[in-house]
């Protein structure tokens, strides 16, 4: 045991092993586990608890978490059908096949409702708080790893609190945490976060002592993910957005700093960030859920400033370089419960640039970021929402064609709503930008399907939107049995293009 | 000139006729009028502006208001072909004609994007603000009438400032308006707003006495609407809601008194409060748009203490009762701007219960209230996105049925989305109540159709559900040529109902 881990004398007896701790899991219960993308998740119990239900024990929970996590929680508890209900989103692909199959139920929220969910009792009563940490103090208060997604709600409500002191995450990160904690209605007052950088919390979660029912010591690592390398359709994207930043200054529309940046995930989120490396912009900010390797570049490049997320997610490559050089960065990172770091308050406040992923957008300007062809659960919505309702910009961006050309990206209506028209301001494609700000529903089916559609869909899409405005309402042009049918003929046929141009 | 009503003498030169004033306009300008709910809108200024067009002259206006205005303005600039753009909200008969026709490009918003979108420059350049007054003070101030809206916006950003001063409005509804103003990012503070009654601003909108252009004197009244009775239907669902209020005060998730109430406008919402003056709930507070007569009762029941809206809508036949006993109304009620009434960051502190109405809801929950058969705008969003996404709780009511049964308020998929399913929480019909809280969609669509769904239109949405489910992915199950079959029956039969029975 590490007395530098573990600073609280009376707890320490409270030391187990993860199977010991495991049992401590019962059929039916209720889990708020730490994580947010895959990073502080617990590690070392869910093996342990997985391990119960493979020897054939009947374990069923429901697992609530920051955001996503990595292979030894959702992979591990799907697989062993361990899984009953999962909130608030996940990105594994056995989690993911156990939702579209069914085996699991799956509420995908936005990543700011849940903490007041829970705390509200929306979710029922919460039995387990399991929670990674990298100490905890002598007043047995707990100090997050590498993200801090829900883990104080999941604490404050819990009727028992499991810590997992990952040693393979740096005590250095202590001081990089913000803990700020929201009353309920009617007793909230303000949260006093004016600038990106305001520390408004404390440096642990507080826990009163008595809950904390096993502690448990693994070294296991986060099982980041990898970046992508960035493609030339990404770095197409990121260009267009840039450029319309840059006019958005020019027109005085944005201060030459713009405003603190959010961006999601992902290959297309990097190569926006890595774009920046290049572009004019300083003293940049970031307020967003997390923190990846670009904001690192960005630092280097002494182009961002501050950065500010709930979640750390360092790839492998990059990881040891961080975490020797943690010195350099600390001062000017900080992580906060996702209560903070996606709350409409702050957002809105702060004027955020909100820069996220659709899985497809529609003529009139509604987002699908989740199902895909309606049905098929890819992820989740994420933080989208929050951010997207609330930012000063709203930018979505795609590619304008999926599966080799066989899906466009840009379609009549998208066959499930994420955002909806009120909520979407830009689209960013390799083709283009659609500025719809201001626009009617048919002027924006004009600036999206010229602007961001792909070549070889532009005839198809204005050969429906033509016919729909020969309808007799002519306010959102549709021919209602039709205005799903390039999904109708991909499910069919597997692709969206003419049925002739096909069988070509 | 009445002195009490225009007490800044350096301003008495501006005064004008209406007419005069109207040779303001010019063709292509955007106009800010006041007005939200058909209350404190300008009417003698677009009266006279449409008599303009009627006589030929070239004129085109793009008109941003509060919300919803009267005939004077969205009838008499729709019917003279004035209008060329409208934001953010209307109701107008004529206007929502034109609207369908596709001869006025509507934009319809969240309710408090609209103010920071006209100061952050997205909806251009703001030339004239048009603002009815119930007076001028001293210094050249403003003192808004029967509502806020924008108003202070309008006058903060456009070139110039129209005041009608209408003494049909009494001056003593001096006092009753709390104007605060928000700063751009990335100076935004926290609003200092923590109790519904919290007064944090000023009784008058400043103003640039040199930007003020003219200053018309009129008489003519509101047309507020008429309150329809309430009937069988509206008061089931009124029951129903307020049944489930009550099992949620027993259930502990929410206090004895309730969280402050938002209510939309309409025969349902005046039914629910209405129910309430017959509850058992005490000292309840409401934080909303729109102040109706409902909430006079309220106060009159003594079980409303206080009202904070940016409305004041009072009904003909109940105005002249209110005005006279004005002073036992004036400490219980506050108008804000739409800014401070609509703010996500007060909706979501206060912990509003939001309550609106939709015009159809699918069995996944989301919902749509703005686009009948995914096409023809009806009204607008207004303001329920703000309070539905940050709302403690989030109810929308419908009736299970609508066109003699022809249609199905509950759908396989909306044919527009206004409200998705992340931002639902329980549904209201006069069948029963959904609550879809912590629900999977495929258990969502199980609650919806057995609690809400018309009888008639069970068996229907059944059959559809379940075909779904044996598609190849199962989390949103949808048949994607199927799912708005049910709306395309009705643009081709003029029925939702199955063939054989419309046949028979």
């Amino acid at each position: 045991m590490d007395e530098k881990r573990l600073r609280c004398s009376e707890l320490r007896d409270k030391v187990v092993t993860a199977d010991i701790a495991a049992k401590l899991f019962e059929d039916g219960m209720t889990v708020g586990a730490s994580g947010f993308t895959p990073s502080g998740y617990p590690k070392a119990l869910p093996l342990a608890i997985a391990k119960r239900a493979e020897y054939g024990e009947k374990l069923k929970l429901n697992i609530i978490t920051g955001a996503s996590v990595g292979p030894e929680l959702d992979e591990a508890l799907a697989e062993a059908n361990v899984m009953n209900r999962r909130y608030p989103y996940q990105t594994d692909s056995s989690c993911r096949n156990a939702i579209n199959n069914s085996e699991v139920h799956y509420t995908d929220m936005h990543l700011s409702h849940t903490p007041q969910w829970i705390k509200y009792g929306f979710l029922g009563k919460m039995d387990i708080a399991l929670i990674e940490a990298i100490a905890i103090t002598e007043d047995g208060y707990i100090i997050p790893s590498t993200s801090v997604g829900n883990s104080n709600v999941f604490i404050e409500c819990a009727d028992k609190v499991i810590v997992e002191i990952n040693t393979s995450q740096p005590v250095e990160l202590e001081g990089m945490h913000d803990i700020y904690n929201m009353a309920l209605p009617p007793f909230r007052k303000p949260i006093p976060l004016v600038n990106v950088d305001d520390k408004i919390g404390t440096n642990y979660i507080q826990c009163d002592k008595d809950k904390i029912a096993a502690i448990v010591f693994t070294d296991i690592t986060d099982k980041t993910r990898p970046v992508a390398p960035i493609d030339n359709i990404s770095k197409k994207m990121a260009d267009n957005l840039i450029d319309f930043l840059e006019q958005e200054v020019k027109d005085g529309r944005l201060p030459k700093n713009l405003l603190p940046l959010q961006s999601g995930v992902g290959s297309v989120a990097n190569a926006i960030l890595g774009g920046l490396v290049d572009s004019d912009f300083e003293d940049l900010v970031i307020y967003s859920e997390v923190i990846q390797d670009s904001v690192l570049d960005l630092i280097d490049a002494d182009k961002v400033k501050f950065a500010s997320g709930t979640s750390l997610t360092i790839s492998q490559p990059r990881l040891k370089d961080f975490y020797s050089n943690i010195n350099k960065y600390k001062d000017k990172l900080i992580l906060r419960p996702q209560e903070i770091s996606n709350n409409p308050e702050i957002i809105r406040r702060l004027g955020i640039i909100a820069i996220n992923t659709a899985i497809e957008v529609d003529i009139y300007g509604n987002v699908n970021s989740t199902n895909i062809m309606g049905s098929r659960m890819m992820n989740g919505i994420g933080g989208s929402g929050d951010f997207a309702r609330n930012g000063y910009l709203t930018i979505f961006t795609t590619e304008s064609i999926a599966k080799g050309g066989h899906i466009s990206s840009i379609v009549p209506m998208v066959s499930h709503h994420d955002h909806t028209e009120h909520d979407v301001m830009i689209i960013v494609t390799e083709q283009g930008v659609a500025d719809l700000r201001g626009l009617s529903p048919k002027e924006r089916a004009i600036c999206i399907i010229e602007n961001c559609a792909h070549p070889d869909y532009k005839e198809e899409l204005y050969e429906y939107f033509n016919r729909a405005c020969e309808s007799k309402y002519k306010h959102t042009p549709h021919i209602i049995g039709e205005a799903l049918s390039m999904h109708d003929k991909f499910m069919k046929f597997g692709s969206m293009r003419n049925l002739e141009e096909i069988c070509q």
